[in-house]
């Protein structure tokens, strides 16, 4: 049945690595204590900069899971 | 005494009949859980397309509920 | 002669039955006191919530009107 | 396959009815030569007034097709 | 540890003395229940008027505070 | 009954000591004219600097109001 | 004395020649009945297509003048 | 009969000129392909800038022309 | 000569790898039937979730390509 | 003359006392190495949070001031 | 070399001429101390009214320059 | 002490290889000339095709610093 209501939470992850990963991080962690997790959008992609570099992506998303019936 | 906190609250709610009533589903299904519910304001408006005709209306909504004190 | 000017200005109507009818509810009762109105744009919808369900439909609109010579 | 492609196009419908009905009939008209069509997100709403009252609701929408492999 | 996940969530506080207030008030409020809060960002600022005169600010603010491990 | 239609102005209210009270003025130089005034939302936030220090706040609020029946 | 509060309305002037003469021609317009106007603001240009070319520039503009005490 | 379907398309006409000759160049080359374009509005405008003055105009709109039934 | 008109073309691409690649998958499949595209921007960026982590990466851009005279 | 030319910086200034406070900390210390500065105008209003309460009221703005000729 | 890195800044221009001579002019001006300037984005459009008429048009551009090697 | 007031400044980064690269080529140029930088916030991502592939990637950012005492 298709009549399925969705929760979006907010989220912001970080990585070293890259922002695709500061996004993975956010869904993994999220992960552990939601379940039925469906897709992602992009709200704001931000940064650390430590001595002249950048040291930490920081991506804040939206996350929408499905309520479950 | 008025100075009462809201918390807000995102959902997507979906419908096959109307985009009022996509939004009116979400917020009976979050009455199931959430008290005090005051306002809703629309985000966004989206739908399914199935055979060349609109299939499901989904309309993403912030819902306003009252913290007890 | 095409070179008119036109004046907008912003209600909210409100409708316990639908959006499109909270819009045409503004439009009707402007038009008490408003002549030569030629459009509206929807600036944002909003509605009340009352024990779990949606009790009004509120729609911001934008209402433009042809200013007379 | 999941690597699907997909292309945006806007159109603006209209109708006498409804907002949702101005969707409808800017869908089933593009269903005449698109195919694959999966989902639409409003853009904005707008609409003609005549003697007071709305004439005709006009919505403005992107609707998204698959690009055929 | 610097690859931390947070999470936003949206409040509206109120006061009767001032903008600054309301989101004072707001935090304050979601301390009670959430902890490791980090930061706010206004969303938007709104009052009420009662017989010609400003009664309550309203801010809604997002707080975003870290997951715990 | 609340069928109820508002109309939205837009004001700039201005003043020395700080930008809520910016605010107030605006509020309460339009009760001069304008009934039934409900709330208030902050458009925008300047201000004009003199020597070096912010002489005058500005503040744009639409101030919205019920059309009397 | 500087505390003024200013009103903003929002017009829409068309021209056949350019998109300034659209805005200078809505100015001139609104002076017949509103004194004391001190900027423009462009909201939206758009304009109307005849037989292939430009036949109307058409500018929407919010106008800012002084509530006289 | 009203309930025409319209299709928008975007473009970024330029021109050494002005930024009104920019969308005129750009309406009149899209009509040696499209007919029944009704009205444009602007998305953005740019320049290029070459030995420190503006060279060229560059103005992004979106067209609607009626699609033919 | 550079008074070239452009036209903008709105695509999602998606992919499990990166949202660089799904960006990247858009540009090469839409190069099968459009010649002479010069930039993109990106609109928005989404992502499906399976099981707790990101499996495609969604990015909508815009294709910018010149008209040919 | 009036065709001053005007740039404008980005600054963000932190209180622990208020907003505007914020503000008029980063007026006042651009002030010391920019001079003919003539308005602001506020980008975004965000804060720290520590122990449960707003610790640092953080305020971003854009400075405009004349260019000397 | 492609990898050049470039700077914006924020710049407002006025002219009593027309909109794009003010542009025009805050480029010119910035190129008293900026070089290998590339290109302007329009960021606001505004002007000054005066007796009922506009009397300065007011640009407010980012010019993008490459920062040398 | 916190009272920090922080400048930020915008810069567009190009790179061959990624997104990310592109942000951190910008973000080393300006190390050469900026000391105290903090943070950068994405506000486009745009990139130059040719011959039917990505190019080049142009990430534009603002950059925050500390203003030294």
């Amino acid at each position: 049945m298709s009549e399925h209501i969705y929760k979006l939470i907010e989220l912001t992850g970080s990585s070293p690595v890259s922002s695709d990963q500061a996004i993975q991080n956010a869904v993994i962690k999220a992960a552990e204590t939601v379940k039925n997790m469906h897709w992602f959008q992009v709200v704001e992609t931000r940064g650390c900069i430590e001595e002249g570099v950048v040291k930490y992506w920081q991506v804040t998303i939206k996350v929408g899971f499905r309520i479950e019936d």
